[in-house]
């Protein structure tokens, strides 16, 4: 089965060419079809900021590591006891790349983000097909496409942020990041009760796509004074939930500073591994009693992020489309920054829902 | 000073014009000026809801009963130490009827609307001036108008609705009743992440009004079968949150049904003294788990309402006028029902703020 | 296998004989042992508040029914796959008669109390043995006995009664019942940070129970005037916390009278189908804004209730045992009431820790 | 009026007398009695771990510099108005050293501990009386004495964070510091739902006290091996929720470490103004999903910390007590760390209320 996959370990931006990273394509074998698994034949996946990480060997170094989380699909076959969620061969469906085991004590007092087991079906779903347990298939509303489909995953990411801000509607939001995640959570956030509603991003085009789905303000932090805008934004009293969704060490310095007396702070990225910001715990946790945290994997919010789907403007974060066998290319763009998602056609599946 | 006042305890529908309740403007005396008082030159002041129940003796029998406190104004005078918020002459103003007094054991505990001197400085606003404590008034964004401003307090109510939902982004919403609390919990709602916004309301025109701003489907209660299309709306799921708004007997029968496993219902409106719903405890209770909480008054929700303020869309809520020297007049306006808001312009004051 | 059922439908308390509910041990086939289970030999299995109610059809009326979901035992035979949380033949554990499906909707949004395949391992445990899913297993802390373990299922409601009460530390508590639900709760408030812990309680030895375990005031509503005695415990401020584990018609009534403005009121048992508690918005849910909600059952709840049972002291919960052919006494002791929990040994397994 | 003042800045620990912090008796001017307020003549007045920092001139530098908000007493004088909370001359009470305006933002927002105006009522209380605003003023309840009265104010700061805890029954915890703050945590945990609950503490005293007070364990940071004993304590899970209590630079670079997957870490101390904690994001807040916060002042916990006073056993916090004059002593007991607290016996005043 044709499949996505790393085949060289390395950064995908590295200028030396015989260091760089590598993304092919090459043939893995099929995956089982075991009795409560569900096979998708894959429509769209989608390139995820975490992509790259892999091909640093963030999670593994055996090449090749086959890639693909973020997908839409058709049902094509179904395991003899995979009846629980009432699926059909032929449903279009959409989900969640993690299985949790229901088992082990995490997943048992309700922080199924800690499972145990969370690996275990796990596999590359930027592929001709993918095999899911049913729990992790959820069948799309009629009025999405199976494009704007394959961005479930990220918006229960997005999702999962909003969760965590406990935002009370009116508080003032920033974003600091304008990628996918970034987008996302400013179309959740707008449609959760944000108002001040800010982007912090130095690349222009992302705070104009910003701009056009929703931000009250933009900020390019290289250009202008993020603090003094800060406070002119928030009328001096800073923003009570400030999301990081850029990952980058030299942008999160500066998000406590703008955010308000008992603002909850949100990182919402992955970060590299011996990032160590520093924290003032008498300016930040002692006088301004801010709150901070993070988001790991999303579970229990993708039956919302399935409800809030049919209500972002998803058009421009699936304009940028490759075929598979493209899947080189397509990583090139992503690396080139011009669309915030790119998009991988794994087959060219008619799509009877809403087209976009 | 001219008041609007409640000159005779009845019901303002009475059909019986010698026992109806009546509405009158009255001249009652100077409010006094304390030292961190704030006198304010009313400009508008709108009608609430609940002012008929005042007519009925709801709170007290001794006429006149001075009315009013949903209103905006500019600052007239300041008592010698009212300086804590940076208050100005001329200031453009709305704020809160009520004083919450600090001392007692649920201001102290965090719970100010229990206050137990809240009615200390509940003064008649319906009138030329109205004279608050500083810690009630608020000064109104340059991008709202004086108009617009007269409906903070109402806003206020809706904002602590939506704060008693714990809504997550993505829930269903239901909302019973499309008068004015109802409308704005609509609009506050919808932009607090609820999807399948729902309104349930017997007139045509309050349902046509929801549909312009943001609801996603009404229900007639009369004419349509509201569990069938709560069910087909909701795809069997129920709706997550269900806010009454309406205040009537008849209506919050049915919403335990409509509501999903699970559910907050909020019961955001007065209801008659005497009325006792039946609740079923082993139907929603026990096997829905349901949560039904309710809303007196709204300390806190203030600051969140004066930032969202700026993005509702308060035009149709404030398109019926009267001169105080008319408010007889406004009053039969507002119970007719023909607009869900009328207004009271108490003073002609040239507005300094963005026009409606 | 000797299986403890209700062999015939009716009140186990009629007082007419041949209507009487009865309750047997009969032969059930074994149950089978999927790849995924877990069968354990039963030590004990306690006699739960719930059973009389399935005597009289409340989930059904085909007899004969098994009984028996409060149990402990030691693991007899494990699937071929049920290695998830560690489980080896021998180990002493305790679990929950409910399987979560973990591919339903309210599965997937973190609401497993609404699990649409909640009954699917539903069986007997009031037997030789019983086979349970491994998600449904809890290995016995050491110093925890077998016989205090079969109490680890009512913990967890307490414990998720617990957390329904959202309790501040030094909230005023309130118990209406003292069976062994609300001696459960009582014991789990007194360390969750209750004062003034009351037991509401008209059977003397109850409250007397009550007053050894914790309980800073008992009431009896008989032959005491509840609401003044509210009144001197809390200083006139009411019960921030209030727990109905009586399922009594007549006993819930009072309940919101003797809640603080504010407070939490948690219907923790189960109620007659058709029994509607008349409930006056405009006092309860208007004025005193309080929140009401219930309790079905408990997911998430079972890890920290394994961790509190060291904690409890439940000798007196467990000091009325009979042995499994001598079921039929142990329900007549049970409807006695000279117990608040009677135990039926089905095994006699020598007990490796902690005695009781 | 006699009063404990900071008479030179300077650490209190400086092994070179000359440059070393001075604390002495010198003589302040009577503070006003406002309409609204209210004369204590002072009973006992505690040394707080942050006074120390007072003299290192942490919030300001000129001197002399008025110690003490610990403190209880007997009502001398009420102001004409000083009626809201029906306190009377003679009263037994404690308090809070701050008032809030309840005028700016925060205050009306429901963030007191943000108060713009939180200063003006912070009078020294180490001294023969104070006088405050009415709404700082609590009485003490009957079986309180004055001596143990004088812990309400750190009582409140160990309510405020258990309140940030947000812990549920059951939940593992661990305080790291014996001082004053700690050894009052650690009963108020355990009284509200701790497990396993743990101490570290390099002081051996400290732990034995720990012991005594409802510790299940203690950690000698020092000695042993912390990550091993928390690894044993919590059978691999890691606690629930941690809290600081030291402010110790050191102590808390290891407490994330310990912590539980999904944990909330509590910074409940001072810190040094330059301290900057490194905070590996993706270890702790990416993978790990940890919440951080702190605990600046504390609102509306003080009328919780008055109901559980009762509960709490502060005889080993009270053994300490020097007469106003011998000040100077005390303090140096105080920074000898012989005991956790030491008490200024400010008046000797004969307690109605429950000996100690």
């Amino acid at each position: 089965m044709r499949t996505v996959a790393v085949t060289r370990i390395g950064s995908l931006r590295d200028p030396d060419a015989t260091a760089r990273g590598q993304i092919g394509v090459v043939d893995f074998p099929d995956q089982p079809l075991g009795p409560e698994d569900v096979r998708i034949r894959v429509a769209y996946s989608a390139i995820c900021g975490s992509d790259p990480h892999l091909a640093e060997g963030f999670f593994g170094t055996d090449v090749p590591i086959g890639l693909g989380h973020e997908l839409s699909g058709v049902v094509e076959a179904l395991g003899e006891k995979a009846h629980r969620n009432g699926l059909q061969v032929g449903d279009r469906v959409a989900g969640n790349f993690l299985r949790f085991c229901g088992t082990c004590t995490p997943c048992r007092a309700g922080t199924q983000q800690f499972c145990e087991h969370i690996q275990d079906y796990n596999r590359p779903g930027m592929a001709e097909t993918v095999t899911w347990h049913e729990s992790q298939v959820y069948r799309l509303p009629d009025d999405v496409s199976l494009l704007h489909g394959c961005l479930l995953e990220p918006t229960s990411v997005a999702v999962r942020i909003a969760d965590k801000t406990d935002i009370q509607v009116g508080d003032r939001v920033a974003i600091c990041g304008g990628g996918p995640i970034g987008q996302l959570a400013l179309q959740v956030m707008r449609m959760h009760g944000a108002t001040s509603l800010t982007l912090i991003e130095p690349i222009a085009e992302r705070r104009e796509m910003a701009l056009r789905h929703g931000a009250d303000e933009v900020i390019d932090p290289i250009s202008e004074d993020q603090y003094r805008r800060a406070d002119e934004i928030t009328r001096g009293q800073g923003f009570d939930v400030v999301i990081d969704a850029s990952g980058s060490p030299r942008a999160v310095r500066g998000l406590l500073e703008i955010a308000a007396k008992g603002a909850t702070v949100i990182y919402g990225a992955m970060y590299p591994h011996d990032f160590e910001m520093p924290l003032n715990l008498s300016d930040f946790l002692y006088l301004k009693e801010l709150t901070l945290t993070g988001v790991f994997v999303s579970p229990y919010a993708f039956p919302r992020a399935l409800q809030i789907l049919p209500y972002l403007d998803l058009d421009e974060l699936t304009q940028s489309v490759f075929d598979l066998e493209d899947a080189t290319e397509a990583f090139d763009m992503h690396i080139s920054g011009r669309y915030p998602k790119v998009v991988i056609r794994c087959n060219d599946i008619t799509d009877s829902g809403s087209t976009s």
